[in-house]
């Protein structure tokens, strides 16, 4: 079941209190394709400058990535600098240089048409509106946003909303754009729009999956000694849950089962775990399934307890 | 299997943004029993002053709390005033009137020298040396603290710390006594020390276990719609651990098995999420073994995903 992804090609240049790297590969849509593109078939709709770097072309070439919606424009290609704070997990945008971007709206070629699974990633709502009107409604979409939207672009963002399946959000996220101060009720109100899931991200304490039908899951976090550069974490997470889905049959009413959904946020920890360990996609490159297995076993090892007591 | 307790009584004086109770029941060891005597036996020393509310003894006498260890002495209870900020996570001590505390000194009664599980409530590292020296080695000592006696008394608590099987310590904690940024190196550092197990507390997102043997747990936490006031939490959940354990046979080793920890960790979370539904112990006070084994199955639905996949 092939995936279509929407979202931002960029050269990041990170500096982390232990170290820093130039104009690496980032971007929500090469954190998720390079993530999805372990499991299955990626459809990849995103605009890059003349200056983007032939080598990365290449890498993705080497995967089951589609790049014919990879817009190339005459013009410099995104650019993010951010420098991390001590506890790894906060950070400040330090520049952003939208170049090529800051024109872009998506088209989405008829070979991505067919396409069962959509990412949104985190770009402007507006621009996810102009994706959804282009694609026959996916068996599932999966919506990713962030807080400027949340702040300058609410009633699109709404729109979109009210026209996905599953919703990304961090802690904050839910409280800022629901007004509420419980998780619980943010999230009870988001499903009251028409989401099938919610999942909200908390960092290194991992994700919670809430479900319109009442389900609730608590997703164990891959331990990680040590955390070389959360980047892309958010977005490798929805590459792994999505790319989990692609190769799983949907069941006859066309959904997927819970205890898929709930075997598709571990694969997302997972993955999210492995993007941590190096600098941009530096560690989804050599991953194979069966290092994708192992930590399986050992979440199960980690998290599971006696069914019945006593 | 009967448990000993040693740590403080207290009236506390509570606010949150929400609500606000006046000397009500407190203090460490008052949790701790009330939770563990859901479970077993409790054997309680601590001190109170003439004002203690009989009310209170009551309640205990009431249940399996042996109160012979409770000194009641002439003068004032131990107060704490405090408040909660808006995330209900951080508080601020407003006021601590250690009335008769301040010359407290454990004694334990012959009757309880036989208690095979210990807790070290959060005093004073000195005391828990005293109550060391007056106990013949219980099968499993489990040992809490606090910021103060790290900043304060850390030659006399990290001999405690040699001296005890299990110690319960929040993610702060291990970073300000073991000067690791990282939790996963701190841990190290204390399990080096000859402990068994160290339990790291995350408040809301949970606790890890951490073996000496190797074992990794990540134990999830009862999701709760509104939290009316935290305090006693941690103590709440050294009751579940110990009041679990106390049901349980050890090997012939006389260890408990990795699977009973990891149950008993649960049992503590568990009861941590019912002490922050309502002020003070109330919500304990009606507590019934079936309301803990449905929110035990609760959490295992909520937290277990297929053992294997593909």
């Amino acid at each position: 079941m092939s995936i279509l992804v929407v979202g931002s090609v960029a050269l990041d240049t990170v500096e982390t209190p232990f170290a820093r790297v130039e104009e690496v590969l980032g971007g929500a849509a090469s954190y998720f394709s390079t993530a999805a593109s372990l499991y299955h078939q990626v459809n990849l709709v995103a605009v890059v400058g003349s200056d983007f770097p032939r080598e990365y072309l290449d890498f993705w070439r080497s995967r089951p990535i589609n790049l014919e919606g990879l817009q190339v424009k005459e013009g410099r290609t995104f650019r993010w600098i951010a420098q991390y704070h001590m506890d790894m997990n906060t950070r400040d945008t330090l520049d952003t240089q939208l170049g090529v971007y800051a024109g872009f709206h998506p088209t989405i070629p008829d070979d991505y048409r067919a396409s069962e699974l959509l990412f949104l990633a985190n770009i402007q709502p507006e621009l996810q509106l102009e994706v959804l009107s282009q694609v026959p409604k996916p068996r599932l979409t999966v919506l990713d946003t962030m807080e400027l939207w949340i702040m300058t672009a609410r009633q699109q963002l709404t729109e979109v909303i009210r026209r996905v399946d599953i919703l990304l959000m961090s802690e904050e996220e839910v409280r800022q754009y629901t007004n509420q101060a419980s998780i619980f009720s943010g999230v009870r109100q988001l499903l009251g729009m028409g989401l099938k899931y919610v999942i909200v991200k908390q960092g290194s304490y991992g994700a919670l999956l809430f479900g319109a039908d009442g389900t609730y899951f608590t997703a164990p976090t891959y331990p990680l000694e040590e955390v070389i550069d959360p980047t892309g974490a958010g977005d490798a997470f929805a590459g792994g849950f999505l790319g989990y889905l692609s190769n799983r049959e949907p069941a006859v009413d066309g959904c997927y089962s819970v205890d898929d959904i709930k075997c598709a946020v571990v694969h997302g920890n997972i993955i999210g775990s492995f993007v941590c360990e190096d600098f941009s996609i530096a560690r989804l490159r050599g991953l194979t399934m069966e290092d994708i297995a192992s930590r399986y076993q050992k979440l199960v090892q980690y998290s599971h307890f006696d069914r019945h007591w006593q």
